[in-house]
């Protein structure tokens, strides 16, 4: 099945404790893109400036993605500049210039129409919305969001909850989301607000996957996916649309959607953040095969699993 | 096999946001013990002063624990008093009085000299060598620290990290110990302190066991167990040690300590540790059945394996 995913094509600036790159490939649809291409047909809705060439069109077009969504505009392309000098979990922002993006206006190729999962990347509400209204046919949606639609775009953001099959968040935009500091409670809150299921991402300890119906307290409805101890971290940026895109172009792979299913994908969504984080921006992504992934897969499964 | 434990029996005044108990039985030996003695027997060595009664030896007493290890001494008993106001993830500490504590020379009674088990709960490293040079027959030795004798009595605390087989300590800890910010490589370097094997503990987020010869970068000797997500931690005093309990406890019982032991080992002490947090004190590993244990370590397994 198709994945249409909607967010950013970015260029980032990124410094970390390995180095500095700048200007490189980034943004949240190219992340999940690079990642979800690995299981299945990917599309991307976005918008670049002038800045974006034939070797950023490339990184795309080699893991066969289509780009007829990307639209060029007159301008430059979204930039972030960050470091993470002082904590691998935490960027530090230096500089976020919206650029094309600040007019971005989300237009959907009839071609991906077709499209059975839907992904809205971190982007305004208002657009994850628009276009969610627009693809009345994608039968899995999945989204993500961040503390700055939390705190200030609540109204918006909560109209998008409410039509989500899958929310991809982290720790503590799920304890912000919930006003509630207990992972297990702010769950619970967040799914009362419409998604069927919630995946929490925590960083270097892996995910947990909460499922709607969950009973009370206690697991049978809960998942948790490992990460892997990393020799070294280079670059966090990305990791967690990595996550989101392995854990949905997996799903989106499958026959049938079975609790094994999401299971697995949560795995996969561990690898392919896993791998993010080895090199500066997508580096990694751009260089992976299938077969390093499924290895991983199974290195994750011993990790984890008692027999 | 039996173990003996070394450590605190003490009373505690506790704090944290579903309320609070003044005195109530704490103390590393005690958490452990009573974990511990779901899988195996266990003896106690430390030391309590005059306001030990009856009421506290019946906690040991109930779960069959041998506390002729157990020294009465003129003065009180070891004393804490601390708060989780703001944070379950980490005390503050309001007082600290060591009492009999501070002169404690153990004593080591003739009926445990055949344990083949042996933990070094959080005391004085110099302590810690005394015990584990009296008790040469022990041949699987386990122990913890903590912050205070990684930076100051680091020197005391080296010569009992080589004689480990198992290190349990936390994130902060291992960092600290390791002087490295990076987890596995933080590991490598206290494996190569001396410990065989290094559980670190998670918190909320379980606990990785590394083995003594892992392979550069990536997963087969390296184990995580998850850690439950609970609607309510109560009281997160004492979830380190009983994790250790359970640990230690199920590798006593078992007849071969193979891979796949040390693993659900790694399971068990996440279920002890699950428990212990979820009421005051010891009060929920004082109410507690194998069959309840046994029903959570299935609920762990579901959580975090594929099929």
């Amino acid at each position: 099945m198709a994945i249409t995913v909607v967010g950013s094509v970015a260029f980032d600036s990124i410094e970390t404790p390995a180095g500095r790159r700048d200007r490189c490939l980034g943004g949240a649809a190219t992340y999940f893109a690079l990642a979800a291409s690995f299981f299945t047909d990917v599309r991307v809705i976005a918008v670049v400036g002038e800045d974006f060439g034939p070797s950023q069109e490339s990184a795309f077009k080699a893991r066969s993605i289509d780009t007829r969504g990307i639209e060029r505009a007159a301008g430059k392309s979204f930039f972030w500049e960050g470091s993470y000098l002082d904590n691998l979990n935490e960027a530090k922002t230096h500089a976020t210039e919206l650029n094309v993006f600040g007019a971005f206006e989300p237009k959907i190729p009839d071609a991906y129409r077709d499209s059975d999962f839907l992904f809205l990347a971190n982007i305004d509400p208002v657009l994850q919305r628009r276009v969610r209204e627009a693809m009345p046919q994608a039968r899995l949606v999945a989204g993500d969001t961040m503390n700055y639609w939390i705190k200030d775009h609540r109204p918006a953001l909560l109209e998008v909850l409410k039509g989500l099959d899958v929310l991809l968040i982290n720790d503590t935009e799920a304890r912000m989301l919930a006003g509630n500091s207990n992972l297990l409670q702010a769950a619970r809150a967040v799914l009362a607000l419409g998604p069927r299921m919630l995946v929490v991402k925590h960083g270097e300890y892996g995910a947990t996957a909460f499922y709607g119906s969950s009973p009370k307290n206690l697991g049978a409805k809960t998942f948790r996916a490992p990460a892997l101890p990393l020799e070294e971290v280079v670059d966090p940026t990305g990791a967690g649309d990595s996550f989101a895109g392995g854990f949905f172009g997996y799903l989106a792979s499958q026959p049938e959607l079975t609790p094994g299913a999401f299971r697995r994908a949560m795995f996969y969504g561990s690898v392919m953040g896993s791998f993010a984080v080895e090199r500066f921006g997508t580096e990694r992504l751009q260089q992976l095969s299938r077969e390093e992934i499924d290895h991983r897969f199974t290195l994750f499964r011993e990790l984890t699993h008692l027999d």
